[in-house]
């Protein structure tokens, strides 16, 4: 079958996040054999010539939104058509006040029926109670789950209040979960919504006009206040602006352990779009947080992807509902196939990024911070064969004409790429081909998740354990100043914070 | 009667905010009548030698707490022995859940019997609706109140939503007034509370332990960011930490209205009295925010009063109750009498600011805040005579033994302080002299304030003005990028801030 | 004469840095008599009608180039034309290795014959010895100087060494001056000089390419660090970027006596001039450092003189040579006469400064740097008569065609400001009134000027004696840590800087 | 012979500094040859067992100073002592006003005779002209240098002028070598040597006292900004202070390639040394520049090495000279052999990095920057065998009386460390065993270097392609604004810098 399929991938230059390499490449039974010059194969081995042509890890999508209902939308792309083009996916599901076992099961079955690469699921965290306390730590435990999604926007439907987000925190340090979160202030954006409709804004531009940058900055500070409080890694997601992006550096600097995401959108277009006379253009780049009408903010977001700041996740959604009320277009921009080349023109042509911070941004990571690395986002004997063939120096002009993903619009309609994936190989199997994608329905299946990725939590479990026992000695010896105090931000024994 | 005296200040070097002279000063009828050398005055009046002395304008308090009930504590000061050691006092009425109306007409009640020196209201604003929108016109309107407090702590008591203080601050740049609120994150106050109790941490540490830092520097960030979505200036209060006063220095430059203050409190101690062996000493030093356990705080604090960042106000309450539990304890520290010496010694004599600047930060700043200037903070023909004879050279030592104002404990106790007031004129009569405090009980009166105050309004109105026109040009003409966008930030109509 | 004229200014709006009053003004004796409201003066008084009018200080040009030779250009401005539009000016006269005292009194030659506003001189010390150290006494304690300015680019002329800048701010320290810094990195400026050149680059954009703006803040931080170093107020002059004005904010918040102005052009106009085809308008904006090629710099930079960073200064010469090298293109740009409108336009009516800013920008903090406050700056009794009555309504165009100032050719040509000056009276003289300019060659003098002005002094004085206290401590008691030190910056005895 | 000894590690978690697993190392021939489970290997093996230990890649010292002469001091350990506690040294050799080509054969034929480990050379370029340029491209063709050392501070010995310092660093660039930069003021430090001495301060407190803070983080300031002028990465040494440190993120954040190193001692200790009563002591703390008083520094750098801003290096010599004029003390501390003990205990066991930042700050990421990765720097197969066994909860406490280096001095003398090297192997023989060293005087050899690392010139080669393609169009077509400018601090053709 494909899956026992030898592949040898001779001649390329092996990109990983620390270093290039020329070196082939062996694969058998869905997994990388053998790195090197001069390899010592079986025969019948399919041969790739990738002469003059690099060799990366398959991109890791964290993001990818297939087939839910968010917003009362369908969405566009079921599992098949949205997961052929990936390597790897990791999809969502989102329920309102009820169990979200529940809403992990039918998922789960609609996405094993059709779902043509591997995927995970993140789970929406969007009330709070003892029942969703167990339920995540049954998701964990017994399902496979290691991340969970909490908004502070969408207020009356999936934010959360400063405490619940306090304490669904504490619940996944505790159970050494990915927390994902959606940083926008709720209370003002509903505001600002009622104050634009009121004034007559019912288009697409209202998106941009009621979720201002600086309620993404302010909910970024707080969110990650709140999860320092509860000593849990944070993982921002959909960071849209500068202001957002500097205060995730500012937090890195202080030692928190903070990651984030943009989607490649929003390192590339601006707020502009919203502007366009034709509203299914304009709905079409509807998402949240918007696009920022800063016409230098795109450029400011690739620089940060190209400085350890962050790393790229992607959204999408697109059926254009809301004709009368901004509020009603559901949120998400399509995307999913052109992003790596995207990154490449933007990032690396232009010097923003090398090409292992290319592939650190969109595969090594996401890997490392999913708990997944080095089976997946590292080109090395052991890990998964996902594999792409890339020709940096081929381009090619992006069209709806072309895609393969769904939907009859493309965001970067006729941007000329430097950058086109020749090969793309997931578990051993080639999937696409010259263009040509090759995947049966159903082939992908759902990969259960490792908790506590030492990415994320081997610092902070450090930290917790110097903080125990200083938080001994202050309860037992009372106040010795010095002792307790190595840097400006301690607090012991609640107190006691080891963060710079 | 006393009101008539005619007073001569002769041969000291009079001091404003914005440069010093050798000049004489003639008071009669409360009024400063002339500010010169070789004065041409009437006959008859007392002469007070001010040679190798200063003359300041009196000290405005902010936020003195006088004999009002918050948190279920009396207040230890009456309002005749508070306001006392007072040249003008603000003072504030909380009321929960209940009419403002009623709670400005009890506030007045017990003042007018008993103050000596003049007074103004603040109003708590502690819940939202309709009823409270209509009251604060009225009470701005027919009741000479300029100022409502807010809180963004305190939950489940004083505490308000984000969009209710989005609204409150609608409100109060709708009428004029002065915005004064409290910067917390109520929500994991309340659970940092709950958790130290449960730790069994009941004594004033737990202050310090339920309230750190970082959750006032993430609350005053959000209060920033709130008003200015409101387009309303603000005035934060009780700023305790350098994070919080970074944030404040950074909106700042950010071009936004934001003024506030710490109090001398702040400046001078730090938080490890919290743990002092006598619970009655710990207990004195209650306040919210709290003392800070990082000793370089109180330094930099005083060093962002001598940098156009902060101004000083002041907070007291100090009868112990909360025995068993630090939540119960009333949060106010004492120390009206002593703040001008303490300021003088470690901001003055330290270097940090100089004579000029400490009448900024003790009096003129307060007075352009609260629309009094040039009448109140400043020594010029036509002002009010509140005037300070000041020896900067003569040292004193703070002692409770010594002390007029209520209570048996000072913060400062054994203080040595250069800088010692001589002489205190308050609507020019004599209140103090050489330490003997006179003055009649009920011989102060409420002080009708004006709105719009010029010092907060003046930018925020004309910005207005031209987001307005910018809007039109917007709504009438669809999207003009560059047209509308003059900085980073703008946002309009809804989006114009014209802030930088 | 005019000197001894009497002019009552009614029914306008005096506007002073601090607040704005209804109030009329007498003046008498070149002096200001009296301010206020149903004023008693004498019969026989010229009346100035300025209802619904501003009443503001006269504007101080800190930086007028007149009639002087620098870089080999005559200056097309003499004494008499050049300060016919001014109420005040300060003028400069640099040497380059010969006595500082003979290039003084050449320029007090000139001056006197002609000017007709008020002058006063800053000398450049563009070399170092003892006899410059001595001169630079003399020129303070005999001649009424009271500033310098030194130079950190122009290499090879008036360039000085690090170590003779530190020495240089050490005099002026010990003589109480005002030490003006021109800020940019000379040595670097060189090298991308002869680069440009060999490049084939010669034309005026040259100027933009070979001082870029990194050149400038790298120079802006290592004088800061300098004159900290030598505990000398530094005043750095034609700040013309952002990076260089977030330098001295940042400096400023440090504690650090720091003053620095830009000019009018550099917050109005961009350095895309510097790329206009007609040669001899590109050459009209050549000064140094250059028009930033940003666009957004002017507003930023307008941002911070609204935000306590920046005051205005202005500096001009334009006379064309150059044709072929721009490093011979003269420094300095025109534009005298329409400064005050220009501000307004630009930071009053947008918004970003008020009205008494407005007057701090113009004219009180420069009268309050070079030691002329409160009798310059400043509407009270007892000030020189320099006042501007001003139309904040009444709209102009700036056009060469209509020009008092020199030169065929304005900066601001076409643009439309609100703020018109209807009357401008110096030392009680009517100057200019309509438009018509009435003021006698010679009419004006030389104004020697005072030390140690507070503004900057005061601060530095009292840190220094704390600086020796602690010293001394130090040197006889050994280390002591905590007693030392007060903050992260502190250097004693040598390390003794109280700075924050 | 020892160089093809076969050893196998068991049992043991190989640290590489991207993630930790459970693996055993196979080593022959001097090379790692299988890293993995279940190895098949021949017999005759030593096997080591690791079980509950780490493999870790050993460290790289790069700035160890041995046996020369600098400052006019030899330095204590020869190559044979200074060499065999490393499993790699680079080392340096510093001319003045002679041949660099003289100095390097020199270096070169001491240390063949005696390095026990592999080495590699700096040369100081320490002068500037044609012979030097020449010699520089001399040195990296045909002599295996890639790096050379610059000094910003040595006034009159080893400085460089700004306009030198732009050569040389443009001149590295051109031949891809590795500049090394010292930062520091060297006029001001010049100054302040001269007034400490003039007030009679001659002893070690000196160097604390004349080379502040400010004056390194201005140089580094500087050094940036000279390196961004010349596109040439930088590599800045013995970063010191927290403001330089804040100035390198800052250098990051903004795009540039900057990387850094601190010294372990600056990681620890503070300038409190310098005032130890025993003269011996604090000479023994001389280094430039030198530990700093505040007592947080240490911390706060060793949070830096946490945080992706800085790595590890070290610099000894401890001849006490100077015992008159602590100009005359040679520079540099003692420190090798405990360099990674302490590390792993102020950083690992306080949480401030993980053990995968550990291999990163003190062997990846120095064998990424000197282009040895990952043959130095990881362990995989085909890598070299420097390997080191560490058991991460034995304890040690560090001292003189067993140190294997030279001299009798600990700088950490009495320091209880978690964190114990069990075995260390340099190119596959075992060089130190439980304590016991192993190792053949002139068994090391040198080194030579490969230019162009990939890690620091990647990035850099295609902005400079990027750069001259806009070049191009801006000197053909004219300018054309945005197509130039995609930021703030771009600067084209000369100006063109792609960095954000």
């Amino acid at each position: 079958n494909m899956g026992s399929m030898r592949i040898l991938i001779k001649g390329g230059k092996v990109v990983n996040d620390d270093f290039t390499q020329e070196a082939d490449v062996y694969i058998e039974n869905g997994i990388i054999q053998q790195v090197g010059k001069e390899l010592m194969i079986p025969g019948g081995a399919k041969v790739i010539d990738a002469s003059g042509k690099l060799v990366l890890p398959g991109g890791i999508d964290t993001s990818v939104h297939l087939q839910e209902s968010f917003m009362n939308a369908a969405i566009q792309d079921d599992f098949y058509s949205g997961t052929k083009v990936h390597t790897r996916a990791r999809t969502q599901t989102h329920v309102k006040h009820c169990s979200l076992l529940d809403a992990y099961e039918k998922s789960r079955a609609l996405a094993d029926a059709k779902a043509c690469c591997d995927y995970a699921l993140h789970v929406g965290v969007t009330w709070w109670g003892p029942k969703v306390h167990n339920e995540m730590e049954t998701l964990v435990r017994e399902h496979g789950v290691n991340s969970f999604q909490m908004y502070m926007a969408y207020k009356d439907m999936m934010m959360l209040k400063d405490s619940e987000l306090y304490q669904v925190l504490q619940t996944c340090k505790d159970i050494g979960a990915i927390a994902r979160v959606h940083a926008e202030n709720g209370e003002l954006v509903a505001e600002s919504q009622k104050e634009a409709l009121d004034l007559g804004i019912s288009g697409p531009e209202g998106i941009e006009i009621s979720r201002p940058e600086e309620l993404e900055s302010e909910a970024t500070h707080r969110a990650v206040t709140i999860a320092n409080r509860a000593r849990c890694p944070i993982y921002l997601v959909n960071v849209s602006s500068a202001s957002a992006g500097d205060m995730i550096a500012a937090a890195k600097m202080q030692g928190k352990v903070v990651h984030a995401e943009t989607t490649v959108a929003h390192a590339v277009l601006n707020g502009s779009q919203y502007y366009h006379q034709d509203w299914a253009h304009a709905a079409a780049h509807v998402i949240a947080p918007p696009l920022r009408i800063d016409p230098d903010t795109p450029a400011y977001l690739m620089g940060l992807l190209g400085k350890y700041v962050l790393i790229t996740g992607i959204s999408r959604i697109q059926i254009a509902l809301g004709k009368d009320d901004f509020t009603k277009i559901p949120h998400g921009v399509a995307g999913v196939q052109d992003r790596m080349s995207v990154i490449w023109e933007r990032g690396v042509v232009t010097g923003k990024m090398d090409e292992n911070r290319f592939v650190a941004v969109t595969s090594s990571n996401a890997a490392k911070i999913y708990n997944l690395y080095p089976r997946k986002g590292r080109i090395i004997p052991g890990a998964d064969a996902d594999v792409v063939v890339w020709d940096p120096d081929a381009t090619r002009t992006i069209s709806v004409s072309t895609q393969v993903q769904g939907g009859d619009f493309n965001l970067y309609e006729g941007m000329r790429c430097h950058g086109v994936p020749l090969v793309t190989i997931s578990r051993g199997r080639l999937v696409c081909e010259n263009g040509v994608f090759m995947c049966a329905e159903g082939s992908g299946k759902f990969y259960p998740q490792r908790t506590f990725p030492d990415f994320l939590y081997k610092k902070m479990v450090q930290r917790e354990k110097v903080c125990l026992n200083i938080g001994v000695v202050f309860l037992s010896k009372g106040f010795t100043g010095n002792s307790l105090v190595s840097g400006k931000d301690t607090n012991a024994p609640l107190r006691c914070t080891v963060s710079s």
